[in-house]
């Protein structure tokens, strides 16, 4: 068994100058940090991460558990992931990526005790992956929301976001509003949380209007964007105005709406709500956003996870953040009949 | 010390189906995998990562140093990221997300033992992290090179991409060709070794066609792009045609150039590189790309590293793939004067 006086003679140093290099106590020159590390490597000393594991039970490593990210990755997507990595790594925590989904390997993973805790993305209304957790008594963290409202989460406040959007709206005359949001390939009621959320957030808010609801849900592509656009013009040619939550389709909207004769925003206003402000100015004209509190969120679950691990939470968190909104150039007046 | 006899009498079932489940070597009924899930956790028994760790010196945990990703998400970076994910998973190792760049922390990180190896991005000409690693003896890969040829590394081959660029445009008679590339901000010779690489493959290029080169670079953003537009117009307005090396800059380029009267691809063409398929078509026109093999870079990143681990290769490897050419609507013809 290699000690830390082993790697302090190999070095050239006191005991206590490689302590602090090995725990970030204290600055320690480069030049003597470069020895002692190479000390480490040379002796195959692992004492920290793996030794105190052993000792505690405790990795100190957390896993995000991530739908498919490689395929289409989403902006707003990784800006969750890198707030979590961040926030993980400010509280001495390191954040592990599983790009898994599989319920055989989640097991293998969760079998394995490589992580104290598990954060969750892309949360469906009903989530296999949730009641697996539950079963294995691994503490977890979600990032969205199943149907129960009991278990610790973090998520966009979609009520207040919607309803915004709507006040926004109604501020420029528009009274017949259409939402655009997404479809997915995932069977009815294993949908994400957000798309139900978001729905119910539409109807409650245009319910005072007395207009009958549009809804369209469509790929987060540009093809989805542009069938959603036709779909608005062929089934709800008097909608003025459209809040899309699906930052996927959102060129695919106003290239198809153009297409198709409708201006924007002379003649269609757009909201594009949960995504990232860069997106809205890439697209021309530059949309009106509500930005999603990505980065915030993903530090706050991963606190979320952390306080239950160091058991300084009395009940599960519950955090609700609504998208700010940004004004750019898709939202203009209601166009008069 | 709790054994494996210890949770499969916990749940109630054979030792044999524990290692199934642990080792992820056969299938389990899920009602007993999530019984036995449950002991483990019950009974705190972490023996799979944990004690191999300490039995071998291994952790099978990798580490992504990233550069900051979290204010600024690019659709390419993300590619690498997730694609080195899924290579490491599919070899039966984790990465970890380090979002570190500061040499104390990283210098802690190393000492800690936590992971086997490193794979390094935003990799610059001369990298003071490659120093520390070399110094470290922690076994790494680059996403990226420096200045030196000798390290194992995977990255863009950006001679072939710049050069079929050039060719594409020369077939739409284009012979004025400028070159969009990416200020940042660091100091001369720690600039990221793609933006020298990128400049010498242009240079290399254009110069059969006896034109003095055109060379800006600008901030990856939508004004550092109209800025391009700007400074194109003034200093560089005999050309035709524009490589694009900054995707974060596309967008503001076809809005600057719009706006000053030169309509892509009827007045100018642009070919955007090194990005995705997915932001081109965003843009209007949608843009002619050069697409990044960033999924297969990321998962070659993580396989060069494996293969030093387990000690299965013989040299350092060295792949350059070039990024693929994806037509849109923004190469035309190159106007007659």
């Amino acid at each position: 068994m290699v000690t830390m006086r082993d790697v302090a003679e190999r070095a050239n140093v006191s005991i206590a100058t490689v302590s602090f290099v090995i725990n970030g106590s204290k600055r320690v020159a480069p030049e003597t940090r470069a020895r002692i590390e190479a000390a480490i490597q040379e002796l195959n000393y692992r004492r920290n991460v793996v030794a105190r594991a052993l000792a505690s039970s405790r990795t100190r490593i957390l896993a995000l558990l991530h739908p498919d990210l490689e395929s289409r990755p989403n902006a707003t997507v990784i800006q969750f992931v890198m707030g979590a990595a961040h926030g993980a790594r400010e509280r001495g925590y390191d954040l592990v990526l599983w790009p898994v989904n599989d319920d055989e390997q989640m097991s293998h993973l969760l079998a394995g005790g490589l992580v104290d805790g598990v954060l969750l993305m892309e949360v469906r209304i009903s989530d296999p992956r949730v009641e697996r957790l539950l079963a294995s008594g691994v503490p977890f963290a979600l990032i969205g929301r199943t149907e129960k409202d009991d278990l610790p989460y973090v998520d966009i406040d979609f009520a207040a976001t919607i309803e915004l959007a709507v006040a926004h709206l109604r501020s420029f005359g528009h009274e017949r509003i259409a939402l655009v949001t997404q479809r997915t390939k995932a069977q009815a009621g294993h949908e994400p949380g957000r798309i139900m959320r978001v729905e119910s957030a539409y109807l409650d808010a245009i319910a005072p209007l007395g207009a009958p609801p549009a809804i369209v849900a469509v790929e987060g592509t540009s093809a989805g964007g542009r069938e959603a656009a036709s779909v608005l013009g062929a089934d709800f040619p008097g909608s003025t105005a459209v809040i899309l939550v699906n930052e996927g389709a959102s060129a695919g909207l106003v290239k198809g709406s153009r297409a198709l004769g409708r201006r924007v925003p002379e003649d269609l206003s757009i909201i594009s709500a949960a995504t990232t402000r860069e997106l809205g100015e890439m697209i021309e004209p530059a949309l009106t956003v509500m930005a999603a509190p990505a980065p915030q969120l993903g530090r706050l679950a991963a606190d979320a996870l952390i306080d239950q691990l160091e058991g300084v939470q009395d009940a599960p968190p519950h955090v609700l953040i609504p998208c700010a909104l940004e004004p750019g150039q898709s939202v203009g007046p209601a166009p008069v009949d």
